[in-house]
């Protein structure tokens, strides 16, 4: 046996299952596919241009962002997703003695990368009703970060909310996570010009249909966008590929067409979330793509094998506190949706 | 101003100029194109397949390689590009109070890492004849990562020599960088069954012509490389992109298009070498894809500005002791070498 291993718990991502008849709803994918305008820059590359590195700055989809957030190129880093670009924020931002803080219930991997660099942190209880209270991050810490709208969770913190938690913590980053802003909480972008110690964190796994491409990105001032291209460049430089630059910044040029599914995803989620609820299931108030729900009449492991046995996939954390007894239920088409449904209703007659 | 603030100073790439009429020999790129596999892959894969996440284990391009190497599965792990990779190593395997071990010449981004991730190390002088001499990797260490064939020097340490510093190191990982193996050099695959401690890595971007794709692997005994999975799952899971995965897999599929393409290069590069020479130049032998060369009768530094100023891209370090004197140079193809060579000649006169 070698010296030196390090020994480490990892996140443990939702399930991938290789089936093609399934109705996947555990990871929190879009519904819908790719716009005309990313089929086209696809379809236009040729593959022998990938003999050249990518670049290093994805100049041309910062361009493309930067028009249509309204904010400078250089407030933006783009990422190979926003996992690599929250790691890079864990390592650039959270280096103070006093621990960080985050929700004892939000994304899992904001501990893993706190364990992995080792930064003390400290799991903020969310209030009874799931809400992240403001007056808990009104404390000494290390730095701050949030989901907003949180998951799994799906609750969306208003926005001078937010504000209150900036003004509270001016001498520390404070990362907001906006994985799921698109699908309907308004976004922070607006108290960027106010605060420069906020760092929104954002992907295009989500509302962009582009999951399997791994492109995310933060929007900060430009000297903390200064000081994570300094780790990113310590990482591993090139780590978003041509490709992937390429058909992120026709999505960005076709917005319309990925704002027009965010819609349709968001009605649906309503429509879904009140058929659960006359179900007799406590479903959370959800503005992101999917929906945390309480089952009635039938254990949430029941319910979640008996969906899985169906082809159906949704996401069961049986080892997390406070939410043990709840599905995580992905919004995918109305079609789908709709069989999630049936399958529901009969399992708990 | 806030705290906690991360202060590093980043590697430095080489510059990726965006004309499009110039000949690029400054960062070791392949001079040749993708197969017909590679782009039949590209032609066949629909945009819409992107709302998904792309696989966590690459488990067809792990398959691929299996077959081609004659390794398990798994005893192999993929990453985004080979930097990831080996910053997954760096983390992995160096978490001992000894110093690690790697020359003073050879890929700049190792003490960056050891940096970034506060890893104790020693930067060990090559001979004077910039070879890596046996006995200095034979003393207490916390490990070992070499690059073989040395870049930037490309000089390739035969395999009982590696075999030795195995030997000698049996406690701690020795980590073999084979990033131009396939341009000249003997791999130490074969040495993986002798060595558990022995982690291999190697990357798409020189001999599968993919550097704009991002995809490194590493081989090494299935333990070594669950370890590296744990660290790779604590950082960014799904850091390999779904079309990433697709055309590297035919990219293995399609290998004799690209070993055909090494060969070429490598005739090329000898010939290159050889008239270089001829001109007065020392030029160290290399069993990579570019040459590091001494210049005689212009400085290097006035070569490498006359050669930009003609459109020719090289690399030059004028802040790395002992090679300052010197340019490294990557080989394109005939063509362009011999537009390279041509130039040179005209400059020396």
């Amino acid at each position: 046996m070698i010296r030196g291993l390090r020994q480490i718990e990892p996140y443990r991502a939702g399930a991938q299952p290789r089936q093609l008849d399934i109705i996947k709803l555990n990871t929190n994918e879009n519904a819908y596919g790719a716009s005309s305008k990313v089929k086209e820059a696809l379809a236009g590359f040729s593959a022998d241009q990938l003999r050249r590195y990518s670049s290093l700055d994805q100049d041309s989809l910062r361009q493309a962002l930067s028009r249509q957030l309204g904010v400078d190129a250089s407030q933006l880093i783009i990422g190979n997703g926003s996992d690599d670009i929250l790691s890079i924020a864990f390592l650039t931002f959270f280096n103070n003695p006093e621990p960080i803080l985050f929700p004892d219930l939000t994304y899992g991997f904001y501990k893993v990368w706190a364990d992995l660099y080792q930064i003390p942190y400290q799991e903020v209880p969310l209030a009874a009703d799931f809400t992240i209270k403001t007056e808990d991050y009104q404390r000494p810490n290390g730095g701050i970060i949030l989901t907003n709208p949180n998951a799994p969770t799906g609750i969306y913190k208003p926005l001078a909310e937010i504000e209150d938690i900036l003004k509270s913590n001016r001498d520390v980053a404070v990362i907001v996570d906006e994985a799921y802003i698109n699908f309907g909480g308004q976004t922070a972008l607006s108290l960027l010009e106010k605060y420069d110690h906020l760092v929104l964190v954002r992907t295009f796994s989500k509302d962009a249909s582009l999951a399997g491409l791994r492109v995310g990105y933060a929007v900060a001032s430009p000297r903390l966008i200064a000081s994570m291209n300094a780790v990113k460049h310590s990482i591993n430089p090139y780590s978003v590929d041509l490709l992937a630059e390429r058909l992120a910044t026709a999505a960005v040029e076709d917005w319309e067409h990925y704002e027009r599914n965010c819609r349709r995803i968001a009605e649906t989620r309503d429509w879904f979330r009140q058929a659960l609820i006359e179900l007799g299931f406590m479903v959370l108030p959800s503005a992101t793509n999917f929906v945390l729900a309480k089952p009635q009449g039938i254990s949430s492991r029941s319910l979640f094998e008996k969906l899985e046995a169906r082809g159906i996939f949704v996401r069961y954390f049986p080892n997390v506190k406070r939410i043990e007894d709840f599905l995580r239920i992905s919004i995918g088409s109305r079609e789908e949706m709709e069989e999630c449904l049936n399958a529901i209703k009969e399992f708990v007659k």
